[in-house]
């Protein structure tokens, strides 16, 4: 019980732990699970928000989801099942009871549906559908019919509107005769005559001005409208970038179809950065919720390129094996320059492909990029060339080893530079994620550029 | 004039390449200014959004920002001018005429005039508040003795309130009597009579409900409020966690002081993403505005921690000098295993640090997590060292060659799985950023226990 009282006591407090599912709660609901004590189990739900309910169903052992699952099924609601991870989402959905599922869709809206479902295969998306009502359904597998991550997937389809002459009294009373209003609005959208949107005029504009005063006087600036199809991430960026809070979806002909309010565009910004990151890390995509096989599966494509590559600088070696049996100290050097170009080439790359992500890096600018970069490469190249080259000294007494790194250093953070930026921007151009197979790329680059030139330097000046 | 034409071709069209800036809108910008075309400059930034405008002055070389800004600076508002990247405000700000400043300063919500100053020197700071009327000087000051990147700092002051007694109607009088509601607001806040709020009503709600509803029987479940000092990185994570829309503000005696909305809550959700991406990337602050000086001086102290690794490494090397004399093929085939290595490393990490960012990685999961790279990392380990094992054993003809890189293969990905999970976790325990400072000690631990296992063994088995 002492579980229990810990969370009680700071309900309030905002720091940053309160935020992580502290072990004590997810033990606590563990616990309650294992020995099949319901009330228990309860208890520890009780005080949580649905997205922390959630974070600890991913959190825990599969045996101890399952346990949780057959002892308080019917407490996951709608809410809690459409914040729960896609990894894990199927087999949650399977381990609970056709009614408990059945009556947990219900309550959801169309939008949180489909996003409760598009992950799914087709035989549980199918059973799923089945349990809504018509006017679900339909609206379901309309938004099904549209692109997977597009607007039309993202957006909600109930929004209002009112034409255009109407004034602020008009809106207001029309307003308040609906019973069907949606749940969370924040604008009313102005149509013409053929349901195309035109602006909108925000709520607490609307409360603030005289009955008298026409819509079309005080609508926002701000207005922009998607295409169904547009790509979501595409609506995320315009929402960060002009301040969006809610933007109206319109089809071919520009009528409207449907709103995407401010709270999906932040999720999808967020699901985007983290796929960006887990790429540049050479990840792609996982989660913790994944089994060791499950990553072994993802990882093992990454490393195998990465093999390729490293056998690729191998044989660049090997060209050299003579003045490696002649001068063992190159063998003791060489890791170095390689490392030094592989962490220069990075740090260029880390910064151009943030950049085309953000809109940043434009052929407007590519160039000026490009030459400093070059500009970047060169200097710290030869700051550390002065390093190496009394480290090389130093350590092994030959003047000549120092010179060899010294320069090879230079040629290695000058390439490390240009093929930071040049591989994503060329990998940008032929439409593939510059985040996805830069780092790749880069540090092949950077290898063979940084072994050749100090071998083939120290072959040309030692032997 | 073909430039402006063909923007105006296509102002509705949403596709990627118009939210990037494209180069012919820069273009024609840099030759007006250069030009000293001011009714030229006019047009291209007529029809651009301030947000572009500032991205059109970030992208332009410095010499054509100045001529831009020499020749169209009463152009630049508040708007622009808090738009533009923090890396080159202060420039942008010096290059202003001071009245142009201070009209530009005066439209701004006292808000944005915080995000404005907060990074420049104390005399600029100093010159835009004496413009400022003496409310929002107040205003301004106050915000900026909360700490920074604090709730405090993010906040904007005009709130709605409403005493917690009030029903539907007297709130909608009330605000229909006001002439001085905030621009954007979503949320009535119900205050106690120490101005303390406790809940809280959307206008979509209010606009749905009879006259007579009381206003605590309309209250949203997702109420939630921050404290002053409460970090915005930890708001903002809260924002995309409980799906707010806006929350109150409160001081230590749990008093209103302010509210912050989703869209403040996203673009710092967008930027601590983006420092998270350039410090995994080794290159901690910097951006496209910095010149090739800067990004030397801010990219150097990560590559001079890099090289003293290296060099560690190079000294593990050269413990192994006799067997490297002896076995040329060493010194070729050594880089693999410390390559993939880095690689294995740098994947487990990716996800232990994102992890931790988004708490999903706690001290309940955490060792399942480790248990699980573990297994990753041998698993992988096998796989590649049956693969490395007949490439060692083909390209050099001796199978102790292949066994050796086939068990150091083994023991490397074994150490890049725990030490890509454990060092974040560590230095997250120590309260240091582990997206800061990951990298480095992990190939670190790959390079040294590559070099080691590799040529220990050899040693061992060739010699």
């Amino acid at each position: 019980m002492s579980d229990q009282t810990a969370l009680e006591e700071k309900p309030e407090d905002e720091t940053e732990d309160d935020y992580a599912l502290r072990d004590r709660v997810v033990n606590a609901a563990v616990e309650a699970a294992r020995a099949g004590e319901r009330a228990q189990l309860e208890e520890v739900f009780e005080p949580l928000h649905p997205a922390d309910i959630a974070d600890l169903l991913e959190q825990v052992e599969i045996d101890d989801r399952n346990a949780i699952l057959k002892l308080a099924g019917d407490y996951i609601d709608g809410e809690i099942l459409s914040e729960i991870d896609e990894d894990i989402r199927d087999s949650v959905i399977e381990a609970l009871e056709p009614e408990v599922l059945a009556g947990a869709v219900r309550e959801l809206e169309s939008d949180d549906v489909v996003d409760l479902i598009e992950g799914l295969d087709t035989e549980q998306q199918g059973a799923i559908i089945e349990v809504l009502d018509v006017v679900d359904r339909i609206a379901v597998e309309q938004a099904l019919s549209y692109p997977e991550y597009s607007a039309g997937r993202l957006m909600q389809r109930e929004v209002v509107i009112a034409p255009e002459h109407w004034n602020v009294g008009d809106a207001i009373d029309h307003m308040r005769a609906q019973d069907d209003l949606p749940e969370q609005f924040y604008h009313i959208i102005l149509v013409d005559p053929r349901h195309r949107p035109t602006s909108y005029v925000t709520l607490g504009r609307l409360m603030s001005s005289r009955r008298e005063v026409k819509l079309s006087d005080i609508t926002e600036e701000s207005f922009r409208t998607f295409d169904v199809t547009e790509d979501e991430g595409d609506v995320a960026y315009a929402f960060n970038q002009y301040h969006l809070i809610s933007a109206p979806v319109v089809d071919e002909e520009g009528r409207l179809v449907g709103i995407i309010t401010i709270d999906d565009a932040m999720a999808i910004l967020d699901e985007e950065h983290e796929e960006d990151v887990l790429r540049l890390g050479g990840v792609g995509d996982e989660s913790l919720s994944n089994s060791t096989l499950e990553i072994v599966k993802r990882r093992f494509p990454w490393l195998a390129v990465n093999l390729a590559t490293a056998i690729l600088a191998s044989l660049v070696i090997s060209i050299f094996e003579d003045v490696l049996a002649a001068v063992v100290a190159l063998a003791v050097l060489m890791p170095i320059v390689a490392s030094m170009g592989g962490n220069a080439g990075t740090q260029s790359m880390t910064v151009a492909v943030r950049s085309i992500a953000t809109r940043d890096l434009t052929a407007a600018n590519a160039f000026r990029v490009i030459r400093r970069e070059a500009g970047a490469g060169l200097l710290n190249g030869f700051i550390f060339a002065v390093v190496m080259g009394i480290v090389g000294l130093v350590w092994f007494g030959q003047p000549m080893i120092g010179v060899v790194i010294a320069v090879a250093m230079v040629i290695n953070l000058l390439a490390a530079g240009l093929a930071g930026v040049l591989i994503p921007i060329v990998l940008d151009r032929f439409k593939i994620d510059p985040a996805l197979a830069s780092g790749t790329f880069v540090t092949t680059v950077t290898d063979v550029v940084g072994f050749f030139a100090f071998l083939g330097l120290a072959s040309m000046v030692l032997l």
